[in-house]
């Protein structure tokens, strides 16, 4: 395994918001909520669940609860992440979980050629979502992923801070460089 | 880019807690950061600061603020993250997107060859932690990452749940297999 194999996943992968209409198959599928499920989490508690919708009439639901229905509406497959709350144990600890989570499922969809977006606005109206998918309330919407075969490469660079904004040497205020 | 090469990397990667005392180079530190970074955030806000350190005396006073003190005391290097207060939007998505940024550091960790383990225990005294790296009131610990060069290959499995009982197939409750 090599050091720039995962380094350049990590650096090439966008989001992606225009799909094309094909059809994205249930071993990839699979392989995507693997990456989901081998995240690491605070006592290995594992505190989420996946939600695989490809049916139109749930998709067209779920898009209007959200301002990036468009998005969901040209979408083949979306992946729900839920927080579940059986099993957690500290609120700070489980939500980076998940987002960590999420992050593998995002990574493992690059790396398959896919694109993908995370979706978060739509936690404004979580509770319609987890009414849709008739999730108990001891869960908790985390996030939508939207998932497909991307449109074009779409080749603009992602924004990020400079690694001398964010990353300090022994002590905060002394930038690494 | 293929299928198989993120998922081995995210399958393999596991909690490594004890490692040799060679040093990380720079170099590889920077890579580590450069996958954090690289993690995705709501509206792109980036909500994250990384503090490196390598420092013996203050290594050794962070030990003192978690019952893993020993994992501490064996790492040459620890990559400390932060919340940034400044520029938070949201509880949960930020907290996500520091778990997304972790999660990053992690798997560029292993996929150099390098052992890693996410310490979250250490929550309990962050304040502590904040006093010792000098750290304004406008950011709040997320996590203490541990990282060396492993000391044997650990070849346990991780633990996880099956996705039988984490998957759902449109709606909750109708297994994805």
């Amino acid at each position: 395994m090599e050091n720039n194999q995962i380094l350049d996943t990590i650096r090439s992968r966008k989001s992606v918001r225009e799909f094309t209409d094909q059809v994205i198959e249930d071993t990839t599928i699979s392989n995507i909520l693997e990456a989901g499920r081998q995240a690491p989490s605070g006592l290995n508690n594992q505190p989420w669940c996946f939600i695989i919708v490809k049916d139109k009439i749930t998709l067209n639901s779920i898009a209007k609860c959200t301002k990036y229905s468009s998005i969901i509406h040209g979408a083949p497959l979306l992946i729900v992440v839920m927080l579940d709350k059986n099993v957690m144990y500290d609120q700070t600890k489980d939500t980076q979980a998940c987002g960590a989570a999420i992050e593998n499922m995002l990574l493992a969809a690059h790396g398959m050629g896919l694109g993908a977006v995370w979706l978060g606005e739509i936690l404004n109206k979580k509770e319609d979502v987890s009414h849709i998918l008739e999730v108990p309330d001891s869960f908790e919407l985390m996030a939508v992923i939207a998932i497909g075969h991307p449109v074009s490469d779409i080749s603009h660079p992602k924004g990020r801070r400079e690694l001398s904004e964010i990353a300090h040497n022994e002590k905060f205020g002394i930038p690494w460089v």
